[in-house]
């Protein structure tokens, strides 16, 4: 990687994005004039979208008009990252860019500041490339959408998103923000789970209780949210929530086996993760539970006394951090609806639940094997590692990719070079050079393909 | 109040004495050296026990030698304190005395700094008074035990106390740090709970996982440890553990009658606790449930993300506070046994349990009520109360009583003067400076009384 790339790359690293929390907004907004100025000087039109919603991270919208007729490119990418926490396990500080061996730790190392700078960078040679080689007359069209705000639901993109048709209008939908397969075999999405979250507040005492003088007295709320959160899965492991997968498309044959086709084994998940994968439903294979099924997912819970030692306290409320994974033939309303009245329903005596913040996010979509878009991709892709590409439905979700594809009408085309050890969302995030350099290839080779 | 004493309240409030968190070991020994030489300065001799656990705050043994033949009285209090957390919502600093109308607003204003201060006090009082009638002739031979860690369970001197059988013989062991009934009716505890507790390690996963890419892949402790946690309690708010109530002893007629004609109304517990008191076993009575009944209590619950916004993660662990009351019948051995043995069949696939941190405490127990100590008591809270005494089975613990009353011989008299709106371990706890007066009073009169 050329000092100058890493330079960049580091100083865009360096930005403490947590989009999640107001206190990171200025940090953000920072990150994202870096990205703008950085486009502006290849010759974007840039402009920064406030969003109404004060606390949210700006949107960057770039567009760099190419020739008369040219097709349209619209690339998107998200510059926040997840929380750093539990900040202790970290073994280098979270954001300073720290090279060991081959790999960069940091928060967003790879997801996804290093995987769109990768991207961008190699946008970047390509026109420089075409430019050197005849001027611009022989380059296509791109716009360019950077938020802040994908790890915590894209509120603000995905709301501004519908009026914004003719801005985003597009022939395809680039984003590189998931994983290769195995061995980093090239991998197209080519169908993605949908998320929509919500928080749950239990209130039962209006103070926290002496869990003597009143233990037998006063409802729990610590355990009234076990109970409601038990209560969301079967012991099996299936959800346990009436209606919630009502009208769930299962996938087709083909589907189904070049999904199975690509998949880990049970044994390298349990080395990856360190534990059995016994997650989601007994019975069903696991590529079935993470691409083709939906999921019900406590991300946190949080009631009363954690710290050394005890206090024992009857806890005057308790939260649960709650996401939902959705596929085809669900949607996120008629999905929470039925979590809410499952919920609803469930309530433990003496207590008051409410259902906060919900954020509807987007609902998962797959995509036709057969499209001339993936064709060609497979071709490239084929050039860049003689294995060929494998197709991939990802368990996990950009609901900004459902609203952007709708807005633009382009078709999408999710190429990312992630790696299972990249430990995304988790302490000690890092990306390779290596990986880098296959994202910024793949921007080249793919944007040469679609305007030849 | 005087203002010498006022001063003395405030400096003992001062030193924040979070026993249970090593941070404030030092705050603790701070505390116990300036109670050492206030007892010091009115003739006893003192020593600072310090346990050999490291972190346990010291242990104050001091005695004044009284009359040869006169009978020895044992006080035990504990200078302790819980933790002050959730800070945010307390009104005034929650180690800063202030005055508020008629209540002194402080962490460890009442229980048990503020009950145990006056009790000294009223000693104080008592001592001066029969030295200036005609020296120390007259007095009993005072032997004062004050710990700093009951909060968390008194293991050190639970440790101790069995070695110190003939430090501690005495004939009667006075402790105030309870409450009196209703507007302040005087109450002498007949029983109390025991209390043990410990602490839930769910694992699974080896980091914090996307929730999209491993959702339905690997197992949630989030939503294991729900699982385990509901799973201690039937739908009617029963314990469901197997063998947990064994051999529990039920009160008698007369100790029913008693405790039901102390009792608040459930309306006056709806009041202070603002909501309804829905806790403990379904078509059970409120006092039977407190003061009779067991309980298996979540103190805290805590797992993944908490904060702002979302953070859609499978966390890697999850912890769980649980504490048990007990009642006569059982032993902590045996109920823990059979929690551990509960949850150990019930661990969900792919995750691993560790109980750790177990402190044993000790069991409950009830007292006759027909002993002579009890009809002396009755009639000197009958002078400073025409109502009388009630009798009072407290659903609270001070398990070190149980373990003191076995290695000292003695026969515990337990008379606080405690209310419900002092809030003890919640925010804003505070007494009020005729509570100070009443246990004050108390502790002069009964002390003339038990050696007249």
């Amino acid at each position: 990687m050329e000092d100058k790339i890493k330079e960049e790359y580091f100083t865009l690293l360096k930005f403490p994005t947590v989009g999640a929390d107001p206190a990171h907004l200025r940090d953000c907004t920072a990150c994202a004039v870096w990205l703008k100025d950085w486009l502006a000087a290849l010759g974007f039109a840039t402009e920064l979208l406030m969003p109404e919603k004060s606390f949210a991270p700006p949107i960057l919208f770039a567009e760099r008009k190419g020739a008369e007729g040219a097709p349209a490119i619209l690339f998107y990418g998200h510059y926040d990252v997840q929380p750093p926490d539990p900040v202790e396990e970290w073994k280098t500080p979270p954001f300073t860019p720290t090279i060991c061996g081959e790999r960069v730790y940091c928060r967003g190392a790879q997801d996804d500041k290093g995987q769109l700078f990768a991207f961008l960078c190699g946008m970047r040679d390509f026109i420089e490339e075409r430019e050197k080689a005849g001027g611009a007359s022989g380059l296509p069209t791109f716009k360019i959408v950077l938020e802040g705000q994908e790890e915590s639901g894209s509120a603000a993109l995905s709301a501004m998103a519908p009026e914004m048709r003719r801005r985003l209008a597009a022939d395809a939908l680039l984003v590189c923000d998931t994983n290769a397969a195995q061995d980093m075999r090239p991998a197209i999405v080519a169908g993605l789970r949908g998320v929509s979250h919500f928080t749950l507040r239990l209130s039962g005492p209006s103070r926290d209780l002496h869990s003597g003088a009143y233990g037998g007295i006063a409802p729990n709320p610590a355990q009234g949210m076990a109970e409601l959160v038990a209560s969301l899965h079967a012991p099996d492991g299936a959800i346990a929530v009436e209606g919630f997968a009502a009208g769930l498309e299962p996938p087709n044959d083909d589907e189904r086996g070049k999904a199975a086709e690509a998949a880990p084994s049970p044994e390298e998940y349990t080395r990856d993760i360190g534990c059995e994968p016994a997650g989601g439903e007994n019975g069903k294979s696991i590529v079935e539970r993470n691409s083709f099924m939906p999921t019900i997912e406590v991300n946190g819970i949080h009631s009363g006394y954690g710290g050394p030692g005890a206090k024992t306290v009857i806890p005057s409320e308790a939260i649960a951090k709650i996401s939902m994974r959705l596929v085809p033939g669900q949607t996120p309303r008629r999905a929470f609806e039925a979590v809410k009245a499952h919920l609803e329903a469930r309530v433990p005596r003496g207590m008051k639940l409410s259902i906060e913040d919900w954020n509807p996010g987007a609902g998962g979509f797959r995509l036709p094997l057969a499209s001339p878009l993936f064709r060609l991709a497979a071709h490239v892709l084929g050039e860049m590692d003689a294995r060929g590409p494998v197709f991939q439905w990802d368990g996990a979700s950009i609901p900004v990719v459902s609203i952007l594809r709708e807005a633009s009408g382009a078709s999408p085309l999710i190429v990312g070079w992630g790696q299972a050890e990249d430990c995304i969302h988790s302490p000690n995030e890092s990306y390779s050079f290596a990986q880098f350099d296959k994202a910024r290839d793949w921007a080249r080779r793919i944007l040469s393909s679609l305007h030849s």
